[in-house]
């Protein structure tokens, strides 16, 4: 392994993109400041125990997993779910609820690299605990909608669903937990066909098969008809009805709050994870085949890592992959580009006086990068051309005696001698 | 190990710390911005080569190094300079000099847990490539400097040196590297006793060895004095007495910038890591024994990477230690505290209203969290209270069929009714 490279599936950031994955956290953060999140921070590295506990098999095969020097087992954290829930049931114990948590981090797994998939990749994670309503589900995919046009991304499209419909069905008949979490992960990755085998192998009743035939294929027009033909379908199991209303309620209030978002309800919709309960989703934009986020319900979990029953709902949004369909779609930035300025002495001796201006100016919150190679002037300013710096401040000898210095327009290619103190405004003027 | 724990010597950050952290990140951010340091990211794993290259021994054994599960040897990062470095020689191989870097994240040594040092531990970095010039060294310390302020930190001391000095006398006595490497990290850890019998083992003049003596006892009172002093001392060694005059240079260019900096000069400083060449420094506070942050000229690195012959010079800085600092200073964090806002439906019916009106005020700008408890008004204001909201806007139905609400100060126990149209002036005129 050379060490010219990164390990396999790791990745640098240059400075471009590392500008644009800072810029989705920094939404991120302001999304869940405007929710009420509050952030946490937990360790990248965490127990083998803890981040095996409850994550599915795929998941725990894929760990970065090691002995520490003190022959602890230890792994790198592949989500930030056990880590959350660590902390709410010990530090957080006895905070009141709703419990409102926001991370952003990198998150470590051991999958073949691809485009937009790596071995270390960034996640935003948010968790709201405590409430079984459906307003707390509304309010994680308008969350989600949020940080989605914060990115400035567009089209995006929602695929809905609600794991309860099909376990419904499934625990009516009697079929075991084992078997109902294996039906659910091959609905998952779309093997439907495999699914319905597996449905038909426990044993269940013909009608129930028929239905779950038909719920495979419903999905994708208009949601309250969508909604309305699934309850129709399963009009004999209570529970799988009871789902699909709490689907439409939580969908009723995401469309009243306002919140414009392209929805697509899928009957046999799943999600891989084990540990949902309710509703769950997935956010796409069409110039991607993954999802940019996905989260749901998952009431049971805070009970499994050994905390008092506690509903919760909650999301992860891929930033890998939020940056890419950033850049498919061109998305622009809003940042507010402030203007650079290269201060160049034009002797040796006047290094000191270049380093007092530049500090000055950067007192004043203007970037500066002052001429550090020794250069004669035109070279540093061949420099700063190619770097697209903006205005070039020569501290020279003859306008120093008046307190002044050289200011120079290099887009414009004009320049003007002014007073040290009204640099700033000198720069103002040519805007 | 109990999953309720983190691994030894891991940290969670609740909410406040996380607060704390992402505003140090912040300001050194901001910091990077204004010296026109360019930002990257690069993976916490890195190939085992890659950072056992360089490191010292002793970092060396306190790395957190595992095989993946392809059987290449990997590591979790000590520090952030071979990863820097390797970019450097790859892909920022042809970015016009000098080269601004900056980078901030976690990184991680197995070091034995102790009040402000931890498993997992926060660094910005700052490096400058590209150039010899004492304007550069000088830029590194007011990088750190502005830090310093943009944290708050008050009586910050530096700790200055050059470890030309002792080098180049020993080098001058035909000291072999092995050995010179091994007195100065004795230096380093302050053991000048065994420090001085390992010069005098390496069979140097009596000169040299009084020499030696002298500059060690040298340090701490004005900063020109003792810059003769030291001269002086050395003045029978050609390249002592450069790095002196050099050291000289840094200091009186940060001087001219303006920048406000207690100095001190040690003539005996060292700082453990090998491939220091050129000056060096630290920067403290009275009330913690650790340094808040270090580095200095590291001409040779590059070249040792296999990279191009490029002068750099560096600083690193420990952000739980500034953390811990601000925390013992009591600084205030001079952040826009926006006024938060909870939203409660007086009844089932109104919770898509109340949502409406949430996103309304997001819009804005406004923080708002929105009752998802179900709860009864008088509930939810005592929950509010508890979480330190501003103010509660309550939708009735009454007043929502004028297009009202009733929005109620908190902390004044006032109330009005108002349109939802101004919810944002009704809050104004209370401030």
């Amino acid at each position: 392994m050379s060490i010219f490279r990164t390990a396999r599936g790791m990745r640098d950031f240059p400075p471009e993109e590392a500008r644009l994955l800072r810029y989705v956290e920094d939404k991120a953060r302001r999304i869940a400041r405007l929710y009420g999140y509050g952030e946490i921070i937990t360790p990248a590295v965490e127990s083998y125990e803890l981040l095996a506990a409850k994550a599915g098999e795929e998941v725990r095969s894929r760990m970065y997993a090691f002995k520490d020097l003190g022959g602890r087992k230890v792994a790198l954290r592949p989500e930030f779910t056990a880590s959350v829930a660590r902390l709410v049931v010990t530090t957080l114990r006895n905070e009141p609820k709703p419990l409102r948590l926001f991370c952003v981090g990198s998150l470590y797994r051991y999958d073949e690299p691809q485009q937009g998939r790596f071995r270390e990749f960034w996640q935003s994670n948010y968790e709201l605990m405590g409430s079984s309503k459906p307003e707390a589900d509304a309010e994680i995919i308008m969350v989600t909608n949020s940080l989605m046009k914060a990115a400035g991304l567009k089209n995006c499209i929602f695929k809905v669903g609600h794991v309860g419909v099909l376990r419904g069905i499934l625990r009516q008949e009697n079929v075991e937990e084992k078997t109902r979490n294996e039906i659910m992960q091959l609905m998952d990755k779309k093997r439907y066909n495999d699914s319905l085998e597996l449905v038909e192998e426990a044993g269940v009743s013909k009608k129930c098969l028929a239905t779950f035939q038909k719920l495979v294929s419903v999905g994708g027009g208009k949601v309250s008809e969508i909604l309305k033909i699934m309850e129709r379908h399963v009009e004999d199991c209570e529970s799988a009805v009871d789902a699909v209303r709490n689907l439409h309620e939580i969908l009723k209030l995401v469309s009243e709050s306002g919140e414009k978002i392209n929805m697509v309800v899928e009957a046999g919709f799943a999600r891989g994870l084990e540990y949902y309960t309710g509703m769950i989703f997935e956010v796409y934009v069409p110039e991607i085949d993954m999802a940019l986020g996905g989260g749901g319900r998952y009431d049971k979990l805070i009970e499994l890592f050994g905390g008092e029953s506690t509903p919760a709902v909650g999301v992860a949004h891929g930033i890998d992959r939020i940056m890419l369909a950033m850049q498919k779609q061109k998305a622009r930035l809003r940042t507010e580009e402030k203007k650079r300025v290269m201060v160049i002495p034009i002797k040796e001796a006047l290094k000191g006086e270049a380093l007092k201006i530049s500090r000055m100016l950067r007192d004043d919150g203007v970037p500066v990068e002052v001429e550090v190679m020794g250069r004669k002037v035109t070279k540093a300013l061949e420099d700063a051309d190619r770097r697209k710096i903006d205005y070039a401040v020569i501290v020279g000898e003859r306008e120093l005696k008046e307190g002044a210095v050289v200011i120079r327009n290099l887009k414009r290619r004009e320049q003007k001698t002014v007073e040290i103190e009204r640099i700033r405004e000198a720069i103002k003027s040519w805007e």
